[in-house]
This record gives structure tokens, sequence and C-alpha cells, in this order.
């Protein structure tokens, strides 16, 4: 892990599988390659946009292994924990920090609703089971089971838990959070969030699956906010946004893997029952792409 | 199966799994020798009562596995498989048919939205994986990715799909479909409704975790309700719904799994991030089974 | 009033309003005449059906007035007060049973959420403010404000708060109701729920737009129930339910305004921007009156 | 109307509304004063701190008169018009331009969920009623009536449509509007969103309850932003955040009327059911008006 902690930009990375369920290795290779190369600052395997729902125990642990080999220490991996069970959620996190993972994001998925004590002690319980930095997700459209800031609060005193990531759409809980917290949580935006936005109230980067497409792009966008050129910045962020776009009114992965097809990887469809990106989808994606100067 | 199809009480069983994550096969096989003998028509482990989301593979099928075996045939066994993804839901029900399941409860999990065409040609592989009846579980309360009319019409009509669990507490829900599918699907209620009254518009029956807990009281009220004795049911049906009450305000498996501690079953608590009961909790569950003699 | 309460059949009565705002009360006292001569128990003007939320102050009065007057004394009438602020229901509560209203239709509108004690001390407010009977009215799914059952027990002390009418489509929890304040709060289903199996568990008749439509048939439901004839009731109870279908499926107020025309009765359309109903809503309900022998 | 256009902080202004149900006009006339003396750049009254939905015609009228005549044209004066009913909203809009405002906020109330061509004709009703500049509202965790990106595009067209505030949170949504209908439509931000944000992606100023409360220091907020002094900016809005997020926990009206009563203006308490700030509110409004040196 660098010095200074997580920062920077850290793609979502898709999951390429197979019609017969096998993980694609040699593709998922070459983007991790092309990822790294591009200079994004870390890299995430199994975040929503890598489809960590869709995927069986042996397809994630297969994920994560191809990431960290091809990654190979030259940027921190930070992989998606998620379970609706503690137990398992536990399990997931230790084996992935034994077989080389940097940081782990830890995901609660929900079926019944989850009072905040419940939370809590399923993050907690993530925490204690690892010795590397965590980053807490929450995403309340999607969840039944959100981080209040009573249990953020609590949270960000278990020291390895260092970082949040939150993908509500709703930027001033991040400053709410920030006021709350101070130093103690570092805030990195989701794909719903601007960030431009969230680097200028304070947040030290984002992780989110757009990045797959653009990483160049990224990679600059982030420079010139750390650098608080935010008038030069601007013109990029407003383009770059048209991709969120994109990816907010279809689904997430079939808009990424689709990309992706477009610039010659071949990472397949996303898993059923989810559908591949409609025609008129990838028509908006392409244009995207283009203007942006990634196809 | 029995001639006329599933028919009646079919309990949502609860899984015992201990602090080390192995399921506790003798106390599952007390619970399914009590119920059978206490006049059940059918068992249905891997419900949502059973926790589904919070079990690892290999747990699901021990339970699937414990179930069939110590059922020994008395009674059909309708095993509960759930998945975000098909793939992953089709071999789930092929597992589960081939280890001796009679018939398939299919539960749609989502993380993403799911539209229509989505939620179809989920439900429709996994009929297509089995030889045995199939019933639809649709929980709009719990899942983004509900079964709407016209979907649930157009999968009535595969062959093997025969019934539905609607768990939306919206019983003219339940008419309505009868209203647009007529004989092809037939209904079943869960503890959101209330059995008799779904009985009343032509239900064949309940799937329910309460009825782990009062499984003689529940047959009773069943005969009553298929002999159409409908006042005298009233009273029963009044005070059984005192336990639906507790287990809408509480978490689900917590309540069952506490009665069934009071009743002798040492089954545990729910699996975390899940609390056990809380006190208030058990105390209205004592005295509800308490009023119904089942304690 | 009845010597009994009330109970039976109370359609909500649409508002025919005109082009230039005025209140068409001819119409209206056409619709009363017809539907008291039909054997309804009691009108309930300014019902959700009769668009209260768009009505100004001057036209629910008149409507209030038309009502009363055209009634005459031969069934009771329940005039519904709806508003956001105490003191503007208290006002309209007063008014409207100085103005001859039997009984007060009490609804919470909302803007802002309200806690559970705003909710009581608004409804709380109104019951005080008239000496008749007052019927609560909820729907959770339109407003912020909802009854939960703690304030339903404090309301249901307070003398003349009589009746609930809760319009949430989730039966069970009127059975609920009904074991927590047994016969102190008397219950009227809504067009939400199936009225024969409110009638089923204790309730006591309904409050809904679609018996403005189907006034005889609707009475003759009543009486089956009333009379515990369940079975002979149930194909009628079918048959009448697609009337809900519809009116759940499309804009409440064009619905039932639309049979009203093909009925003969020109009320005109729901007020905009609520649009008429379309070509095939038009058609739907066409061939549902004529199945029942109303058209 | 400045030559410019509407731009800057536009305070949503309370109503204070005595026991009779009289608007103290003597209280909105000090507030007005004490407001534009701060500079501020217009004038909101009957926003949603405003309390428009638990006020009557009458109250609604003279709220706009006394702000009008106290303003005496120092600033312009954008009064809010708000109804479910079409009709209602004109004849509101009509009556406040001829009164003196020099712009509308259209917010439509509902009641029945209204789809897009519903919203699409209630906005270009309320604007093709009045020559005055009208400003868009939507809040869609209020409202069953969003305007979805495609209305907003096409009611940009409307030559008097001129603004956008959104108080749906969500910031990205803004930046995807203006990616949409480029210039043609102004954004305000709300008090949802965080100010500095929306200036940084070109917004033109707020519109929100809590610049009552701290007008100079919404003033300055505004200058730094103006002038893209954005590092200097941030210490002022981070400490200013503090107030929006009491202002969301709490209810709206009473969190700025409790503060307005502190800096010594008898505008009263929230209209019920809404209740007073309770006690550990108003501590927290204190320490954070303190904070900002406005007590």
């Amino acid at each position: 892990m660098p010095p200074h902690g997580f920062r920077g930009v850290f793609p979502y990375l898709v999951s390429p599988v197979d019609a017969g369920g096998r993980v694609r290795a040699g593709v998922l290779r070459r983007l991790v390659g092309r990822l790294v190369k591009a200079g994004v600052h870390g890299l995430t395997p199994l975040g929503s946009t890598g489809e960590f729902a869709y995927l069986t125990e042996g397809q994630r642990r297969k994920i994560v292994e191809v990431t960290v080999d091809a990654c190979a220490g030259r940027v921190p991996v930070v992989a998606g924990v998620a379970s609706a069970s503690t137990q398992d959620a536990v399990r997931q996190a230790k084996e992935y920090e034994r077989m080389g993972a940097d940081g782990i994001l830890a995901i609660m998925e929900t079926y019944f609703p989850v009072p905040p004590e419940g939370v809590e002690s399923y993050f907690r319980g993530v925490a204690r089971a690892v010795s590397c930095p965590v980053v807490l997700y929450t995403n309340p459209n999607f969840s039944r089971g959100d981080l209040t800031p009573g249990v953020i609060e609590r949270l960000a005193r278990v020291p390895n838990v260092r970082y949040l990531k939150d993908a509500s759409s709703d930027t001033g809980r991040l400053l709410s959070v920030m006021n709350r917290v101070g130093g103690r949580l570092k805030i990195f935006s989701a794909s719903a969030h601007i960030p431009l936005c969230v680097m200028l109230i304070g947040g030290v980067g984002w992780m989110a699956g757009p990045a797959c497409l653009v990483p160049e792009q990224s990679v600059r966008l982030y420079e010139l906010a750390a650098e608080k050129k935010w008038e030069e910045a601007l013109p990029l962020q407003r383009e770059m946004w048209r991709l969120n776009q994109a990816f907010a009114k279809y689904n997430l992965a079939a808009c990424i893997k689709a990309g992706l097809e477009m610039q010659g990887l071949d990472v397949g469809p996303p898993l059923a029952p989810q559908a591949p990106l409609p025609r008129e989808g990838r028509a908006e994606v392409r244009k995207v792409l283009k203007a942006l100067g990634a196809l």
C-alpha cells in the first residue's frame, strides 16, 4: 500500500464469465494491464459493476486471484466482499487478504431489513477479520441496511476502517459525514456522485465502473482536481458525466461490458437475467466514448 | 406428489446452523418429524424463514438433503431455490430435484432492478431445468424484481409452473391473478396474508414460517376452511393471526427460532447480522403460543 | 344516524365540476338520487374518488351542500375533511357538520413527513371539533403520515372516533387492528381490499368509488355477506373485483367518471392535470359494467 | 427584474401566522427588511419552508401582498404557486403576478400519481398564465409527480420557463439537466444540495430556507463562488452546511422559525400538526448559528 493510503481512480472491474460459468482469465488480465498502464491508482474487483451479486463463491475467488496476479503489485487491489451473512463475509475477507488483496471493499447485502446495530456488527466483523484497510460501502438505493451517520461515526473508530464509498447520489451526505468524522474516514466518490464535486469538498478519489472505459481521462480529471484546477477540470468532467448518465440509465454491467467490447476487449455480456445493452444504449455509449477520444 | 397436487399447510422450515457454520442435522430431523406427525401437508426448506439469503451453497444443500431424508416421502418437499443469477438458480434447482425434492419454490434475488423480461426469463429458466412442479414466489417488499400480472400470465402457460406464492400482503392481487389466469395457477397464501381470506377466494393453502410453531392448529384451520366452515374457523384464525403480527413486527427467523426453542427444539439463533429475538418479542411469542395451546 | 351506527355500502361520490370551475349541482343531485334509490346505506362526498385534493374551499363546500340537500336525510352523509393543516381541517369539519353532515371522514394530507404524535393530534383535533361520529381514514400509499397501530389504539378511545377506513391494500392490518382495539372501532373496507374478505373477518361495510357504478350489485354483495352466505357471494365478488382491478390500474376519478358517463350521467372529466380515461381503459370499464348488468 | 435575470441568494421566507390564523404582517415586514439589507438577491415567499401546504388561499395571498409591499422593488420577489389542480395554480399565478410578483416558483402538489404528460401540462398551464419568468420546482422525495429529463427538456422550450430548482439531493441530476438543455434553463440549488458544488458545475445561486438565518454569510458564500474562489469558499460552506444538516434532520419550518426567534424575530411556531423544534434541535441550531456569528 502506498504511504499516503488509497487515493485516486480505482476502476470497478467487470467480471468476464463465459456461458459455461468459467472466468475468462485472459481478457481480465488484458483489462488489468491496460488500466494499470493508463495510470489508474488502484483496482477494485467485485464491486457492483463486477456483478458480485451474480457470481458463485468459486467465480469470485477466481476473479480476485487473476486480478492480484495480473496486477503484480503495481497498484493496490481492493477486493469486494459482499454477503448478507457476517460469517460468510468474514470468510471471504480472510481469503482475499490471504490471496494478496491490499484492501477490502466491504458491502452488506440484505434480504430482510437490518437495524443499525446489525449493520454495525457486520462491518465490524469484516474489519476485525483482516489487517488491511477496509473501505465501507453503502448504497441506500439497493440495500435495506444503510449506514446511518451514527453507525459511520462508530465504525470510523475501528483502526483499519479507513475509507467510505457512498453510492447514494446524495453528495450532501458526504459533507455531513466529513463534518462528523473529520479526517478519520477518507471519502471516495461513486459513479452516482460528480467526482469533481466530491474532490472539491475534500474527497480523495473515486471507485466506479466507468473508469474501466476512460482510464486516461479519469486520471487526467483526478490530477486536475488534485491540483485544484477546478475551472480547467470542469469541461472534462461535464463531458465524462455523459458516460455516468448512460450508466445510470441502463444496467451498469451491461453498459461497461458493451463499451469494453467496442474497445476490443471481449468481456462478454452481463450475467443472466441481466440483458445485454440494448441497441440505443450501445449507440449512446459509442457516441460518448468517441467524444472522449476513447474509441 | 399427491394426485390433486400440492395443497394445505407447508411450513417454511428454519435452518439450524451452529456457530461453526455446520447444519445441525439432528434438530432439523426432529422438527421434520414433529411437523409430519402433526399432519402438515408438505415441507418447505429454504424459504425466507429458512434464511436462504444467509446460507452458503453447501449449507443449503445439506438442509435439503436432511429434510428429504427425514421426511422419507411421507409428504412432499418443496425446496427453495434462490439466486440473483439464472445460471446459479438452474444449478440449484437441478441439484435439489436430483436429491429428491418433489417441487421447487423459485425465488429471484435481486441487486440491480430487473425489468419484467428479465424476471420472466429467470423463472422460465428454473422451470425448464426441472420436471417437478414449480411454485413462483414473489415478494415486492423485499425485491426489485416483482412478478407483474403480464409476466405471471405468461409464466402460467409453462406446463410445470403450477403455483404462486405471493408475499405482498395485498390480498386483492391474488384475486386479480385468479381472475386473469383462472385455474392454471393455484395460489398459496404467505404469512403476510390472512390464510382464511385467501382460502375463501379460492386459495389452496399456505406456505409460511409460523406453521412451524403451531402445526396442529394450522392443519385444523386448513380443514375448517377446506370444509367451508368459515364461521367456525374465524375465532381460530383471529387468535393465530397474533402470531403473524409478532412475526411481521420482529425478524422472521428470529421469531420462529425463538418459539421453537421455547417448545424444546434447540435450533439456535438466526444467522448474524440478524439478532436473536429481543426480550419483549420473546414475551409476545410466548404469550401467543400459550393462548394457542402450543406451549 | 341509524341506531346501529354506520354500516353497509357508502359510495365515494365523484365531484362534477365544469370548465369554469362551477360545481354541476344538477348531475350531482341525479347521482345522489340514483344511489339512494338503489339502496346504498350512506353517501360519502369528498373522498379520494371525489378528488378533494383538486378542489378549492368553495367547490368543496358546494359539493357537501348539494349532497346533503339532495339526500334529504334518507341515508347518512359522511363528508370528507382533508387538509395538511389541523386548523383548516377543524374549520371544514365544523362547517360540514353545521351544513348537515351526519359524520366526518377525516383525511390527513401531508407535505412534509409527520411523526405519529402529529398524526394523532390532527385527528384528535378534528374529532374534538364535531359531535358527530368520525371515520379515520389512512392511506399509507399516498400519504407520509400513516396511522400506526399505537396511534389508532389511542384515537379509538376518543368517544366519537368510531370507524376506520384503511386504504392500504394490506388486509392483515385490519385484522391486527381488530385484535388490538376490539369493538371500539368498526372497520370499513376500501376499494384496495376485497370487501367480502373484510366482511368475513368482521368489517361492517365499505366506502369506495366503484359503488357509484354498481350500487345494486354492491348492496346485493353486502346483504349476502351480512347473512354470511359466503359461498353464494363469491362469484359476485369475483366479478365485481374486475372493476376494482380497472380502478387500481387507471386514475380513480377518471375511471368512475367515465363509467358514469357511459351510464348517462354527464359528470365530466377529472380535474386537470388528471387526464380523462384513455381508450383502452374505457373499453375495459365498459366490458366489466356490461358483464355486471350495469350498462 | 435585473437585466441578467435571477441569480444569487433567494431566501425561502417563513410564513408567520398567529393562533387565530392571521398573518403577522409586522414581523414578516421586519424579516423582509433585514434580508434585503443583508444583501440577498431576491425573496421567495411560499416555498416549502414557507409552509404553503398548510396555508389557506387567503393566508397565501396575504403573505405575497405583504412581501411585495415590504420589499418595494429593491430585489425581485418570486412567489410560490402550489396546487394539485392546474386550474387553481393558474388562478394563483395570475393573482400573484397582478399583485407585483416578479417571478413565479411553480410547484406541483400531488395526491394521486401523475404521469409525465400530466406534469408537463400542469407546468405549461402555469407558465402560459403569466408573462413573468417561471422557476420549475421539483422534489421527488415529497411528490408523486417528478419532472423527468424529457419533460424538463420540453418545458425548457417554453419562453418564460427560465429556471429550475431541484430539491432531489441528487447533484448529478443537475449536471445531467445542464448537459441536456444547455443554457436554456438556469439552475438554482436547494438546501438539499451543497450550493458551492452547484455553483462549481454552473448553477446561478440557491433558493432555500436556511438563508433566512444567515443572509450575510450566504451572500458572502455566493460572492466567493461567483468569483471562483473555491478554496476560500470551502471552509465557510463546510460550516454553513451544519445548518442544512439540522434542517434536514428536523422539520424545515420548525427549524428556521426557531432560529429566527433566537435572532429576535417573533415568527411563532410552525402550523399544526407540525410541532415546534424540540429542545435538542434548538440546541443544535443555536450552536451552529453562534459558530457562524449569526447569534
